[in-house]
């Protein structure tokens, strides 16, 4: 009995990454000794830091602004979001010359809502607590004619995020490395759905494992029960990005099949990642963008003697938060 | 008439890349949107804080290291350095399992002092502004039988350096981009000899220029000058890797040779591209590593319309100066 075709498979995002080459960075593959020493294993890094708008974000949302059509481009596009995928929208608008407006919690980041501004985009605040984002970004769309682009359920979203993955299994070949593991920073799980899309159609037995803060563990959850969930928790966490309530519906199609579990890792750890990072990476990796770093220096993850891939997905974290997590 | 054959050419610098491939890391060459847009050129940025020990000094540290003949190696290695020299040279000898002591200035940033202890190296304080540091090395030297290891007047550290300039040639030629000018932090001049003569040897139209900081600027007169001059800052400068008095004696024969001038940025400006590179290149870069890329940013070098490449050369900033640098 052979399962159902996934929503999203290797010629989208082998589409995507045709889109995506005039403009997204060809991020590199790291290999930084200390990390591996310190790990017991062989660890590469995939870098979206060092993405167009400092996040991944930017592969998915050119890939979706790039297919709509040309006579819906003038209503232009909207999108809400805490921050990356705000940016990474703004910056594709600006370069295919589409207006963007972005539904933006008032409480996002201060850096993220200026370089949301800066690509040429309206910014709308919201109240995270009191007012639906999707219901301010659906009004909006209704009346200007725009195009709502989601933050992660959407198979072109998740085809251009799959280019991460697809440049991570160009540059394993290149150096003949099997991947055991690869560790991605989950919210909907857009991210990891395209890089699970392309890591698993080249390596099939690689185990492809989401990354949430503890307590925002409803990828871990779902994936455990097999049918998504919410997670329970109340607060907040240094990982803004990654808040997400429950997974996605079409991205947790494609996970419940690809991903072999979800790990998580304490706000305290991804702190001491974010230290490290800046300490021996010479990367600014956000809270968020450390929380699979997290993860593995926290020993949350056998990983010793294996060849494991941790991608850092953003560095978007303002100067403040930044001076304190690395003191 | 032909000129003398220079010190270091491109065969001692094939040699050291071959020594160094099983232990330096291959560090990419960046091509960052945001940084294009805004400098109005294509520019690209080797950034050796992806080094080991984060800076290109472990490169010359290990090639010379290297070269010492086995019969010597017992006696180990003494250094004098600030601290990216001394951690080069600390971890070259852990990897080489060779004792290193490390003679440094008791005002050197605190992360340089431990990074160098971590590598396993004894570390000997002196008073910058009362002893003579190359005397206390010396003594070190002559006592236990060490090789003492300077940190740019020396042919191995020079050829060890210029794989820096190689792998940009490299990286440039596979991207079929000519560098126009290329741009390389400068203390003692070992880092730029060897980028120039690697650089030179393959694009000799190539302008090779060296970047120090306002008032520390020995290099940029001793090239106006035609010979080495010192400079005649009294105080200080941020960029506390570049505070070397005159260029070397083996370096200048090259540099005279083969840069073209050299700039200068003040103290705000290089602040300022710290600041910079945290914010939009996600990398972190120290003073003295980002003095080129604030001459650039600060519009000291003709670059509209270049092919420019820049050379961040080091990483290691404490996390007090660098809170301070990107409030």
């Amino acid at each position: 009995m052979n399962a159902p075709p996934l929503p999203v498979g290797s010629a989208d995002i082998d589409a995507a990454a045709a889109v995506l080459a005039p403009f997204a960075v060809r991020t590199p593959l790291l290999s930084p000794p200390v990390l591996s020493e310190r790990v017991g294993a062989r660890v590469f890094l995939k870098p979206e830091v060092l993405q167009r708008t400092g996040s991944f974000k930017f592969r998915g949302a050119f890939n979706k602004l790039s297919s709509i059509p040309t006579s819906a481009r003038a209503g232009g596009v909207v999108a809400f979001s805490s921050g990356n995928h705000a940016q990474g929208v703004a910056a594709a608008a600006q370069i295919l010359n589409m207006p963007a407006t972005i539904v933006m919690p008032a409480d996002a980041p201060l850096s993220k809502r200026e370089r949301t501004k800066g690509y040429g985009a309206e910014v709308v605040l919201y109240d995270r607590d009191r007012e639906d984002r999707e219901a301010i970004a659906r009004g909006i769309a209704g009346k200007r004619g725009a195009t709502l682009v989601p933050p992660y359920d959407d198979p072109m979203v998740i085809a251009g995020q799959g280019t991460v993955g697809r440049e991570i299994v160009e540059d394993m070949i290149a150096l003949g490395v099997e991947p055991d593991i690869v560790i991605v920073p989950v919210s909907g799980g857009g991210l990891v759905a395209g890089v699970a899309t392309a890591v698993k159609a080249r390596f099939p037995k690689a185990m492809v494992m989401s990354a949430e803060p503890e307590g925002f563990d409803d990828h871990a959850r779902s994936l455990r029960a097999g049918k998504r969930q919410s997670h329970e928790a109340k607060g907040r966490t240094i990982c803004d990005a990654l808040m997400a309530l429950t997974p996605g519906e079409i991205t947790f199609t494609i996970n419940s099949r690809l991903l072999t579990k979800g790990v998580t890792a304490a706000d305290a750890d991804v702190a001491a990642a974010v230290a490290f990072a800046f300490r021996e990476l010479k990367l600014v990796v956000e809270p968020g963008g450390a929380v699979g770093l997290a993860a593995l220096l926290a020993g949350q993850i056998e990983a010793r003697g294996r060849n494991v891939v941790v991608v850092l997905s953003g560095g978007n974290v303002d100067a403040d938060l930044y001076a304190r997590l690395i003191a």
